[in-house]
């Protein structure tokens, strides 16, 4: 089995492609633009390509996402501060998001001659994201097995659908994963912020790991207040 | 419920936007530009809008279609003569198109507060292309389900899926449609050719549902050839 699989250039996504790549599965890398503010998450996913020796795949989704309804990953909307929480997390909701990336994966998959499809998404997401739980998950497979019956026949991987995003960074660590080479945060800045959701949870992901984090920055503090519900008090 | 309906600018489609129409439960039309041959179409679409006064919505698709394995609905194969048949119908599968397709529809209708999609699949096409199927329509209803959920709630209006294209054009007919504004032949040059798979089973569907047709086609003839297994001897 050779897989598909879709990288973003964030810790769960590399993650993901160095796990293909070691179980001799990787057939591929396949991104999107998708008008993200953090673009720049796409040279890490080029990056880990190029390191893997793997074909990259980009793919502009640009003129759909300018018909979807605005979220503050892709509009003028500011990136709100602060732990994953439901309120902020729901601000960087794109409509059908991984639907729509998922069924272009399907698609591009037999061009390759590749018969699986894989996708980082993990426990850690679930809470907000319905796109990222297993019930999806499932029901996109075999609605895949529908539309694809006679012509061809894709799996769904989603080997970190259980685990959490400690759990991820545990396993990268094990894998040899450089993990200074992918990328959080929604801001997109020069280096890291350290201040939206998902810098807040990959500071905590490492903590929780017990993983050193070799990332940079700009607020190097700020995920502890964050996190004081969840995180050892200093 | 609004529905925001699918629509190429075939008679399937063009007569389903008329019957939401109709029914009061039209909220825009979708096109998709996927690089097909027969882009003529489109035009098509755009007028059933006009005259149904409704939004029509038109979305490149082939940054995407360029990444599929070709089909001969874009690339430079050639597009076969004759009835559809298992086998010059293969060579028109696009991989996924359906699924691609209404994946995207799902993402738009909410930035237009509709809470359905609506597509023109039926059963005449159920015996090649699996993702015109019921199996598959129903489990991609399921999918979003779970990839909206707690967000939005929108249902997949397929009423045409167990109708044979000559019920369509006789529902057309009822409805009023004006279906020399309708277009379907894949090689999509100044006048329908008559003898693509298309063209067929358009001058078929006329011939069964005992409607006239007011197609020109270049070959006026070859479809009682291409269908003499199932039309009356002359």
């Amino acid at each position: 089995m050779k897989a598909l699989a879709i990288v973003s250039g964030g810790i769960d996504s590399v993650t993901l492609a160095y796990k293909l790549a070691h179980e001799n599965q990787l057939g591929g890398l396949l991104s999107f633009d998708y008008g993200q503010r953090h673009k720049k998450e796409l040279q890490f996913a080029a990056h880990t390509a190029t390191k893997l020796g793997s074909p990259h795949h980009l793919i502009d989704l640009t003129s759909i996402t300018k018909h979807l309804k605005g979220s503050a990953l892709t509009d003028d909307v500011e990136v709100p501060d602060g732990h994953y929480a439901a309120e902020s997390m729901k601000q960087t909701v794109v409509p059908n998001r991984n639907a729509i990336m998922l069924a272009v994966a399907f698609g591009v998959a037999p061009a390759h001659d590749l018969d699986a499809v894989g996708m980082a998404i993990h426990a850690g997401d679930h809470f907000i994201y319905p796109d990222c739980r297993p019930d999806f998950a499932n029901l996109f497979e075999q609605m895949e097995q529908k539309a694809l019956d006679g012509f061809w026949k894709i799996k769904l991987l989603t080997p970190f659908i259980g685990m959490s995003k400690g759990d991820i960074v545990r396993q990268a660590e094990v894998l040899g994963v450089p993990l200074a080479q992918t990328w959080s945060c929604y801001k997109g800045g020069a280096i890291h912020c350290g201040r939206c959701g998902t810098c807040v949870e990959r500071r905590e992901a490492f903590h929780l790991a017990e993983v050193e984090d070799p990332t940079k920055y700009a607020d190097q503090n700020f995920w502890i207040e964050a996190c004081r519900d969840r995180a050892p008090q200093n």
